[in-house]
């Protein structure tokens, strides 16, 4: 059997969720609260990386079955040894061929945007400040270009070394809520910094800065032809599908 | 005449609004932002003093006034000399003997309260963590016995010196907004502590805690017989009315 957690994270303060170099890091963190929690040492998996500085608000990750503490009771003890910016939502136990990572259907992120001339000083580090007033429809409008199966490459960080570049994005839309805009979109899996280049291009499409319409960025496979990689910061991982 | 500053601010990382030992204050680091702007030394004065840990939503201050740069302009450049967690919001011109203090006919707070038993992993240093189940309605009648002009001396900190603690509390309002139970309180002035002893009174009163009716608490002028002062990090003054 395997114990599946589903935490939140602020991912400020990490390197991302996997163990790099000596920064720490939202695996290792847990890892330890686990591990203080049971008394002994557990394989932690988790369903993806992420990048330093991106959040979480769902994400998924599991270990071997736990005896001795009940689900009920799991997600409280854990996070008493956890620091404040991770928390345990919930855990629940599954199949035991159950793998975060392999058997993820999907996953939906949220980025962000603090859409106003002056800095919120309570989102300096969760939500990314675009001055210039955004139209939500236009976005959606251009963003509609993504949904459905297509090669991605051109929203791909060029560091990556990924050669099958083809995934099914589902949804992709914008809404305004005071002065955030925050932009929801899913998939059966991104590539390396995918949301945040899929963001950056349709700001710089919405602003002008880009001329060449979405669907020609796309069919061309060329990174050097969409917009800057959205800041980190904006960024949530929302939900992960089984 | 004067320059009227309307600011918000993110108090975790100060010692409170005033300068105070060698702790960073809100006051010291927007003085060296505006004199780093107008290249030249400003006299600024605020509205209150707020705790350390304390942030502002509509803070007011002044200074004297600015010549050379325009209204419009002011709070964007004064902005991009300021860390991250202080935003001037807006300013304008008011007459010479205008003073933020003295001026202030009154003033509203907010306090925040992340009502879930899953601690907020966005929001440890801006909301308290209360686990137990608020009723609203509850607290709305038990907070109703605040509403008028009181002694308030029950709910000001043992370690003020003030005598005239006769107070008008116009609203004592607590609403729901998800896992979030907002409480607002707005009164002529406020004693040292008061709101978040106020609102300690009031999380006690509706466990059970405390048996003592509030108007009695009131009436007392004891402030052994009030609740615990709640944490600062989940208050916030929200507007100054002049």
């Amino acid at each position: 059997m395997k114990t599946v957690l589903v935490i939140a994270y602020k991912g400020t303060a990490y390197a991302g969720w996997q163990v790099q170099n000596a920064r720490p890091s939202v695996q290792k963190t847990l890892q330890n609260a686990i591990e203080a929690t049971l008394g002994h040492e557990v394989k932690l998996s988790g369903c993806s990386r992420t990048d330093s500085g991106v959040h979480a608000n769902e994400y998924c990750c599991h270990i071997d079955c736990l005896a001795g503490i009940p689900d009920e009771s799991l997600p409280m003890a854990i996070n008493n040894k956890l620091p404040d910016d991770i928390a345990v939502l919930r855990s629940f136990t599954a199949d035991d061929d159950f793998h975060s990572r392999y058997y993820a259907k999907g996953k939906e992120y949220v980025y962000d945007i603090w859409n106003s001339r002056i800095k919120n000083p309570f989102l300096s580090d969760t939500a990314f400040q675009y001055p210039k007033t955004l139209d939500v429809e236009r976005l959606n409008e251009i963003g509609s270009a993504f949904i459905g199966e297509h090669d991605f490459r051109s929203f791909m960080s060029a560091h990556s070394k990924i050669t099958d570049c083809v995934r099914t994005v589902y949804t992709f839309r914008a809404e305004r809520s005071g002065d955030h805009v925050r932009i929801y979109t899913s998939a059966n899996g991104f590539l390396y910094n995918m949301v945040r280049i899929m963001v950056g291009t349709v700001l710089e499409i919405h602003s002008g800065r880009i001329k060449t319409p979405l669907e020609e960025i796309i069919k061309a496979g060329d990174r050097r032809l969409a917009g800057k990689t959205a800041p980190a910061h904006g960024l949530y991982l929302n939900k992960v599908f089984y």
